[in-house]
C-alpha cells in the first residue's frame, strides 16, 4: 500500500508519499515513489506514484523517454504545458496497459496504478492533477486543493478541515506531515521514511526535497505534538449529562 | 455505508450507529441499525448491524425468533451467556445466507453482513463481539476495546490515540461521537440521526438509549468545539524551518 498527498496552494505546489511496498506481507520494501522533473528557470515538476512497482516503474521510465501523442513524441522536460504533461503521464499508463494488462488479466492480476503531478512550467500557473489507471485525469481545484492516492482515509480528515488554496507552504508542509501521521499509526502497509518535495509558485525549479525518517527532530516532534493535542482536545470538551 | 462503533469498557458497553442506508446514490432512507435485547436485572445486550438490509433485518428476526445451535433452538432472550449470544447470531446469519447466498450469487450480487454484539448477562463480565458475513466472530479485548464496522477508517484515529478500557462512560459517549463525527464528514454514504445505546456494567438493563440528531444541543456543540480544537491545535503546532 501506499499514502501520497499533493496540495496546490496558491504559493506552489507540495507533495508528500510514503516507501513502503509490499508484496504480501512477508515481503516489504523501501522504493521512493517521488520523482522530479527540473529544468532550472522553464519548469519543475513532480510526479508520485502509487500501485503496481512494475506499472510505476514503467511509466517513469516512459515519461523520460517519451511518449508519442497525435503522432509526436515527447518527454515530460519538453511539454509545453502542464495539461500536456497529465496527458502525456496518461498516456504512459495506456501504454504500458496495452504491453502488460493481457498477461496480468491472465494470470488474475488487476492492472494498479494511480499517479499524482504537480508543478509549473513559464509563466503558468501551477497545477495539480491525478492520473488514474485508465489514464484520464482529474485536476485540483480551489475548492478542492488537495488530491490522494492509495490508502487515502485516515489522512483526509484533517485536509478536510483545514486546507484551504491560501494556506502558505510551511504550514502546508505541516498539514501533510499530520496528514501521514495519521495514515502511519493506522495502516502498517504505509511506512517511513516519507519524501517531501515543495516547488514554490514562480521559482521553476525544486524548492525542497527531504526524506524525513524516524531520527528528523521536526516530524518526530510534530508526531509527538499533535499526538498530545489530540489529547488535550478531547480531555477539554465537555461530557454530555445523559447518564444521570 | 454504514458506520458502527462499539467500546467494551471496564465501566460497561457503549454502541453509536448511523441510520443511512442507500440502494444506489439516488435511494437513500433512514433505517435503524440498533437492536436492544433486555430482561431486566437479568441481561441487556444491543446490536448493530452494517450489510445488506435485507440479510440484516432478516437476522435481527431470527435470532428474536430463535435459531438452533446443537439441536437446541434457543433465541437471545434464553441464551446463558454472550459467548452463546454470539454464536447464535453466527448461526442466524449462516441460515439467512443458506436461505439467500444462492440467489443473490446468481445475480452477481453479495452476501454482506456484519454485526457488533455487545452486553451482559448475569454475573459475568460484559463482553463485545463483532460477528461477520461467514458466521464467525471475534471479541473486543483490553488491547483493541473497540470494534468497528462499515465505514471504519475516518473515525479510527482517535480511538487508536485515546480510547483504553478505563475509559468512563461519559467519556466514552463523547469519543464515539467524535469517532462519529470524522465520519459523516467524509462520507455521505454515513448519515445522521445516529443511535447511542449504553450497558452500564451490572446494570443488567439498558442505561440509556438516545436518537441523536443535528438539532441534539450537546452533539452540534461537540462538533463544533472539535472541530475548532483541531485547526488550534494545528495553529499551535511550530513550522518547520526547511524552507530557508
Amino acid at each position: 500500500m501506499t499514502y501520497c498527498v499533493g496540495l496546490l496552494l496558491d504559493a506552489g505546489v507540495i507533495t508528500l508519499s510514503d516507501t513502503r511496498t509490499n508484496a504480501g506481507v512477508d515481503n516489504i520494501s523501501t522504493f521512493g515513489k517521488t520523482f522530479v522533473v527540473e529544468t532550472s528557470g522553464e519548469r519543475a515538476m513532480v510526479l508520485t506514484t502509487a500501485g503496481n512497482l512494475a506499472v510505476t516503474q514503467a511509466v517513469w521510465n516512459l515519461v523520460q523517454e517519451g511518449v508519442a501523442i497525435d503522432g509526436i513524441t515527447q518527454n515530460l522536460s519538453q511539454v509545453p504545458n502542464m495539461f500536456r504533461a497529465a496527458q502525456l503521464v496518461g498516456a504512459a499508463v495506456r501504454q504500458v496497459f496495452a504491453a502488460d494488462g493481457p498477461t496480468l488479466r491472465a494470470q488474475g492480476l488487476g492492472f494498479d496504478v494511480s499517479i499524482l503531478l504537480g508543478g509549473q512550467i513559464g509563466t503558468q500557473p501551477p497545477r495539480l492533477f491525478l492520473i488514474y489507471a485508465a489514464g484520464n485525469f482529474i485536476e485540483a481545484t480551489v475548492e478542492t486543493p488537495f488530491l490522494q492516492i492509495g490508502e487515502h482515509k485516515y489522512g483526509k480528515p484533517i485536509l478536510d478541515r483545514v486546507l484551504s488554496p491560501a494556506t502558505p507552504l510551511d504550514d502546508g508542509i505541516t498539514l501533510a506531515l499530520i496528514s501521514m501521521d495519521s495514515t502511519l499509526r493506522s495502516n502498517l502497509t504505509v511506512g517511513l521514511p516519507v519524501d517531501l518535495t515543495v516547488i514554490r509558485r514562480d521559482a521553476l525549479a525544486v524548492s525542497l526535497r527531504r526524506r524525513i525518517d524516524e531520527t528528523d527532530p521536526y516530524f518526530a516532534f510534530l508526531r509527538q505534538r499533535w499526538s498530545e493535542s489530540l489529547r488535550e482536545a478531547y480531555r477539554a470538551l465537555p461530557r454530555p449529562d445523559w447518564l444521570g
